[in-house]
């Protein structure tokens, strides 16, 4: 038997089901009209949002990171509660524009940006975070085509890493921004060519679950910040701390302490240096924000044994859920908080495997848990499926398509 | 530094350019009009399956697996060269009506169908191969309310394992098929419900590279087909042996010995029993028949040096080649073969990495590889890509979008 991962706080039951924004998740599926089925519930993005709000000082901007979720109706419910928004695409800026956000409080990373990306950024008005001194280039001269002042701010590759996260993104030779003592340098030569300099991105890595290692990372841009406008020889408009706040999937993997971090960065704003005295200052969430808000819902098609081993089969799987199936950015496989979603109040009684559709051994939703007695029909929740999951997977693998995806 | 995959056999120069139907690669993305794309040769998929045929059995029919690359026009050819077609869920199989295939050489695996799957292909005359017994009674229910003679084939969990595969798909306890012990009572269970009885499938695994572990293990198939049909008690009408057949991705791998297989597979077929002797027989093949045959070609966007080391950052990634960036179903990442296209026959003088356009530090489609000096605007051809990369990837991850496919 194998432990399954936490389930997120704040989910409620009705009438023994799980249900989200009021409604049993047989409601939300027979309302839907089919599985599988993404779910995003506003009261937990909301709440999510206002604890957040609650513990980090006043000054601290908090921005979106639209790739963890960029289903329209998320964005639209995230622009009424976050400061602004980072991109990380032309495709995601098409999304911004369709959905009529503005782009001033926009900003958009990523080491390979096509010319027409730049070009529809700059003509925009969003931020771009550059991300060398070739991209300086490129953004320059299309800006200057276009008649335009390009908004320009300038991605640091930091020379330490951020301790614990799940993914490092700083520390050592990395395809992301420009090393830390090339930043002084290109930063002048923007400010020389004119571009509206728009200040740091400093992104240090993802997915951590210790405040120690995140207060720590944070005070660490701060000094590298510090250091690098003291060499550029400005005010710094703006540095964006990166984000890096991580959510519990797996047994044993314990809520982010935020009430310390908000505590530990209240601490270190109070002790600024002039260069960052008028600083907008901002962190940029994706999977904290929108992560736990979210549960995917599919159906038990078929139950069989093997070998005397128990499998449940549903209509869902990898193509909408990679991650969860342990197959994207990790290298042991271990069960994400999985449950059958209209008897979430019976108690475990059985061990089973819950796979995917796929006729592929890969397709693992849930390996060898105590679950309770579940049958065909019934519904299982795969939680923390609000980011990273349906536009993070192959949903065209085996001719299977998009799953549904509902805010309620 | 790292190794690079072998290069397939059978690509073509054209003024030291890599070239495909003819056209450079320069030429390729000219007409396409853009970039990323991939390219399905003709030739190497007619080469293909001519080698196959001139060493395999004259009995024994080769299927193609449409999921290993379901483009219109490679469906399409592939039409024209193979014998049957297996189809993995009913999004394939609308596929293949909407190109106009006859579904009578289509069977249907799967281990969760909807009931409307089977309806489809039920009503289409395909051939369904059952996975459990519980999908036994629903498709003998679903033909009866339809009044149709379902076409019925019993996939088996077969007790023994293929050695040497890639991805195991027998041996032990499967959410696949049904336990090889239960499959005669099913079979005659539905002969005796008036289904159509097609026979068994018997897949034991994927990607194995060693002659001698297929010939053993299709060894191992024909016995226990023949242990499986003296239990049901009828002549067999058709035997699925299942595929398995692996091309070379990483360093070292050697191309499979077909000749020895073909021989193995001769050797058997002169002693099979009475049951058998009538039998259809088939493998079903995917990504050895087209995985070869396809190219993915992406641009480079910037050439960057962080601490010493080089990277080509593309406007491709693993939103279309998931599985090549290491991240789809191997727990250690090796380099697949990726060269410099448009400078195909120049010598190797630096070492750099290629990165894809994606902002995580997963999108790596070639580690610290020998390559000739590149440059902004070349281009990078990931090889093996023909198989297993549009559809097995996330194309809408980070707003990018699916990428031109093209079959020349």
């Amino acid at each position: 038997m194998k432990p399954t991962g936490p389930i997120p706080a704040g989910y409620e039951t009705l009438d023994g089901e799980l249900a989200i924004g009021g409604r049993t998740v047989s409601q939300l599926v027979e309302d839907a009209g089919e599985t599988p089925l993404f779910v995003y519930s506003r009261r937990l993005l909301d709440q999510r949002m206002a604890d957040l709000r609650a513990v980090m000082p006043d000054r601290l901007a908090i921005h979106y990171a639209v790739k963890a979720n960029p289903h329209d109706n998320v964005i639209r419910h995230m622009a009424g509660l976050v400061d602004g928004f980072d991109i990380a695409s032309g495709g995601e800026l098409a999304i911004m524009q369709r959905l009529g956000m503005d782009a001033g409080p926009i900003s958009f990373a990523g080491p390979g940006k096509r010319d027409r990306e730049l070009d529809a950024a700059i003509m925009a008005g969003a931020t771009l975070n550059l991300e060398s001194e070739s991209e300086a280039e490129r953004a320059l001269a299309i800006a200057a085509k276009n008649g335009m002042t390009p908004r320009l701010a300038i991605r640091v590759n930091p020379d330490f890493e951020m301790k614990g996260s799940g993914m490092k993104m700083g520390g050592g030779a990395k395809p992301f921004g420009v090393d830390a003592e090339r930043v002084p340098e290109l930063g002048r030569q923007i400010i020389a060519a004119g571009a509206d300099f728009r200040g740091l991105h400093i992104y240090t890595g993802s997915q951590a679950l210790s405040a120690e290692s995140l207060i720590e990372t944070q005070g660490n841009v701060l000094d590298l910040a510090t250091r690098l406008t003291d060499e550029i020889g400005v005010d710094l408009p703006k540095l964006n701390m990166g984000g890096g706040f991580g959510i519990p999937y797996f047994d044993k993997d314990q809520p982010l302490d935020i009430t310390a971090i908000g505590a530990g960065l209240e601490q270190r704003f109070a002790n600024l240096p002039p260069r960052l005295a008028n600083t907008h200052l901002c962190i940029e969430l994706g999977r904290y924000l929108v992560g736990e808000a979210g549960v995917y819902l599919t159906r038990i098609l078929d139950r069989k044994v093997s070998h005397g081993e128990s499998y449940l089969v549903t209509d869902g799987g990898l193509h909408h859920q990679l991650a969860a199936s342990g197959n994207f950015g990790t290298v042991i496989r271990r069960n994400y908080p999985v449950a059958i979603a209209n008897r979430f109040e019976a108690a475990p009684i059985e061990v089973a495997s819950i796979v995917g559709c796929l006729c592929t051994p890969l397709d693992r939703l849930l390996d060898k848990a105590h679950l309770p007695r579940a049958e065909v029909g019934d519904l299982v929740a795969v939680f923390c499926a609000g980011a990273y999951g349906a536009t993070a997977s192959p949903s065209a693998f085996l001719g299977q398509g998009p799953a549904l995806e509902l805010l309620v």
